[in-house]
């Protein structure tokens, strides 16, 4: 079980020197993905030396530039480098006319496979299912349809207690697949039952992260999120111009501090500043007036669990 | 008469880290005009200190991703900066569509006004004609449908010879409007009449500057570049690779130097390398076995004429 998230772009609105929009690379459980793709994105991918290949789901959570103005660059790159592997697109309708268009003006066609996964729901929905992990949408309250996305690693197989099994002469290398699902053994001739929970430890705890860009306070995604291990919730603003959360439908720091808090989450991320802050520190100390374990996203840094 | 060229993007292909794809600023006689805007366009401006209204026209040789990717974020920081002159975009059929869909998805209608020329003619076409300035079309030879760009000065007004002009009691201030558009001088009770050129200089020799790329080498742009002060000219390669110039539709640095030569050209650029070479020195030298007069693209770098 193990969460690595590299933070490429954190800021909001334009690119500009050493502040880059919106995207993260996240590993989890034996998966890699990325979670939106602003200009700049296959920049920052090569300068924190996230190898592209790696690189088969990408998730973008709306249609706004510095959430999606690198991707058709980054799908453009994976052509020129030869990619065959396939790669898939989860995003707001629209996106894959906007995609196409843009390979089809180029004459540029993949030559590995796109598949786009265009999502218009309201409500929550699994979008992404595999033997390790899931991933959920998050709607969010933005000015134009946009989704956050839950991570979550599945359960995986009970740990063998080899201890126990050892003294147990009866069981054998071929019993341990069934023991790791969780069943009991029971010896060939039927004479022996022992209970699978004196031969095995739980499966460890499956962890989760939850990314929330851009949004309205929104407490409706509450029990979404409730007690994941990782948080990341934009504030675009700090309360001193929380009357700008209205009209532009972003955060302030307090309040996803507030997200936080009532999703009784383990660790929470700050990211998606406004270009009128020179101090991002302020945005931490606002936040931590409501909840302690807060972290400021940073272009390279890196969050493990 | 003045030129002065700002390279912001130089090389091929996809953005890496300090090689960007291309774009250059061009201030020419009291105009100034963007070129080509790949991904990251915008940052490159903010380095090197262009100010974004000054941008009032800008050309797009191609939809390839290295040429346009990085305007619609241009487009989209113009409107987050509250911009109210209009924006002329000139470029291939298909961009506008392309562009006024990203627009709608991210429903970020921009209150300035936008003005697409879309170009498919594959003549040389008159497409910006004011007092300055005139700016025709080169047709080039690439994979897609692929225009060069022609920047010429206007010829201005004859310059007053005022020592000349100082020994004629009867010429007034307000006969210089004439002087200066070339009529002879005629005093008001029509007995003296002196000729212009006795009482005025030539207005100085217009400059021209010419920006090619991406082509196959196309002699038949000769004609159309014929002794321009400055030439930028795509050379993706050099000669140990010519083998890539069929298929690819691009030009060795001595291709380059051979359209600079017959052309009769004043200055040569080089520029668009491709990822291959390490030494970007090496098209300066192949390009000098042919034509003299050869600098090389840098982010950054300014040519001043």
């Amino acid at each position: 079980m193990s969460i690595k998230l590299t933070i490429l772009g954190c800021h909001s609105a334009s690119p500009r020197q050493n502040a880059f929009p919106t995207s993260q690379f996240l590993e989890i459980k034996e998966r890699s993905f990325l979670i939106d793709c602003g200009e700049g994105t296959q920049t920052l991918l090569r300068k924190h030396k996230v190898q592209f290949a790696k690189i088969k789901h990408i998730f973008i959570s709306h249609l706004h530039g510095d959430h999606f103005y690198g991707l058709i660059g980054l799908v453009s790159t994976f052509g020129l480098h030869g990619r065959e592997n396939d790669l898939h697109i989860y995003g707001p309708k629209g996106i894959k006319e906007v995609i196409t268009l843009q390979i089809k003006l180029a004459k540029s066609w993949t030559k590995y496979k796109l598949y786009f996964h265009e999502l218009n729901s309201k409500e929550s929905e699994l979008i992404f299912d595999d033997k390790n992990v899931e991933v959920y949408t998050i709607p969010l309250d933005h000015r134009i349809y946009t989704n956050g996305f839950l991570f979550k690693e599945k359960k995986g197989e009970r740990k063998l207690n080899m201890d126990a099994i050892q003294q147990n002469s009866e069981i054998e290398i071929c019993d341990y697949h069934h023991l790791k699902k969780g069943k009991d053994f029971v010896s060939e001739d039927g004479k022996t039952t022992i209970q699978n929970k004196k031969l095995t430890f739980d499966a460890p705890t499956p962890l989760s992260y939850a990314f929330c860009s851009d949004t309205a306070y929104k407490p409706s995604i509450i029990p979404l999120i409730k007690n994941v291990d990782l948080l990341y919730h934009e504030a675009t603003f700090l309360e001193d111009k929380k009357e700008l959360t209205e009209k532009t439908k972003h955060s302030t720091a307090k309040e996803a501090a507030s997200i936080a808090l009532r999703a009784e989450v383990k660790h929470l991320i700050l990211g998606h500043y406004s270009s009128r802050y020179d101090d991002l520190n302020n945005f931490k100390e606002e936040a931590q007036t409501i909840f302690k374990n807060v972290s400021l996203a940073k272009s390279g840094e890196i969050f493990e669990l």
